[in-house]
């Protein structure tokens, strides 16, 4: 099995090209590969398939040639992810399956557009944000308020007066299980200047991460709110990067890095 | 750059082969491959290259065909590791560099005499134990007495009634710094069976690990003890796996997996 691997803001991937779609992968063989001591080791696996061989996505097919078959580390099925995509697409094009420019990717939440150029970060096309109004959160010890945001999955974005450096995330944020009954992600953020914020992010059964897409977008709209401002552009530092959401009147886009680091062969072959 | 992966009882490293001893391995560039979200990840890197070529290892050289350039995951220079010399040894073999049979892999520490079939367990000649004497250490809020072994690194091995899955080893364990100035590796095992134990250790600077082979037989030191022998054979059960630990008159020999998992190119070539 060929593989390559890469990350965006540190959120890193095994990518799986199956251009023929034979591979079965079982949940087995995606924790094997993403354990980091006996694996490869990475946060997901992306499989790369066309789009018309896979009958869960081939409706699909006309807007987007490749299906990104993304799975957990522990094996199970996910549906999107904004650092995934434009990793995803930096492969398409580095592999010559895929032409700079504008094109969508097939996955479980529907067709996303990405824009690429030859070189360079990759932004994608990360839907409507939906605003869910105020809430609140208990975060190491204290109290903050924020702005629920919907990108499909619930997000709580709190603009504080803390550094959000000096927090302890090791453990869960409380939350208003009215509003969020499937839980929540929480953004904790600083406005470091113009158009910048600073976030941290713990996430609904992972825990804090170096970065999360719809976290960064959930933040834009929230920073966004507490300067007056509906549409914009924002550059968002997190632990394991910058990325920049833009926000128009339809939709918001993410840009950010995809760097692909090593390829090979799995089993080894010397 | 070429690079094979590969781990022993889970304790993980980057082989990159350098046949012509002609790769200058910065320590920023080891702490990049050791990455575990940009880069590889691993434990370490292993280069492989000729004994003769390196001035600081060649009197080795008439010994050991290749050397074992260890270095840690942050980029600096290690002397040795028994799961390290393990893998490495399996690469030689699979690889094409050295027989099956018995041979000699020159390390910072000097030459390490292992024996490897075409397939299956490795076994690493670990040198000779020097019994230190009885201490105590202070662990997850119990005191244990334990006996003092130095494998050229210093270890505090302890038979404890308690069971050491249950114990806590987030925090450093307390120790007496007039037997250890160094500080000191510390083990817990359980007897479990007939010439069997199970091990957990926490390694000075590092926490807690899966694996650490100079641990193993300091255990294995001081459980023959415990059963009033001084030599036999003792299969250590530790986080990461089964390893064997051989005791004789004269040195100790380490038996355990080594796997290679994956290989490829750095950066990705598509």
């Amino acid at each position: 099995m060929r593989f390559v691997k890469g990350h965006g803001t540190e959120n890193d991937f095994v990518i799986i090209p199956d251009p023929e779609g034979r591979l079965e992968l079982s949940p087995e063989t995606v924790a094997a590969i993403c354990d980091r001591r006996t694996g490869i080791g990475g946060d997901g696996v992306l499989r790369v398939v066309p789009t018309a061989r896979c009958p869960e996505v081939a409706d699909q097919a006309g807007e987007a040639e490749w299906f990104m078959d993304y799975r957990n580390a522990d094996g199970s099925l996910a549906e999107m992810c904004g650092n995934g995509v434009r990793v995803f697409a930096r492969y398409l094009v580095d592999a010559g399956l895929a032409a700079p420019g504008e094109f969508g990717v097939a996955t479980r939440a529907g067709v996303r557009r990405v824009r690429i150029a030859a070189e360079g970060d990759v932004t994608v096309d990360m839907g409507r944000p939906r605003v869910l109004g105020e809430s609140r959160t208990a975060v190491d010890g204290r109290e903050y308020q924020g702005l629920g945001v919907s990108m499909g999955n619930p997000h709580l974005a709190c603009l504080i007066e803390d550094p959000v450096a000096g927090l302890d995330l090791s453990r869960p944020p409380r939350f208003d299980a009215a509003v969020f009954p499937d839980g929540v992600n929480v953004e904790l953020f600083n406005l470091t200047g113009d158009h910048r914020v600073t976030m941290r992010v713990y996430e609904r059964g992972s825990g804090e991460t170096r970065s999360c897409g719809t976290g960064a977008v959930a933040t834009a709209v929230a920073a966004a709110r507490a300067v007056g401002e509906e549409t914009g552009t924002w550059a968002v530092r997190v632990p394991g990067g910058v990325v920049t959401v833009t926000l128009d009147a339809t939709t918001s886009w993410l840009t950010g890095p995809a760097v692909l680091v090593a390829s090979g062969e799995i089993p080894a072959v010397l």
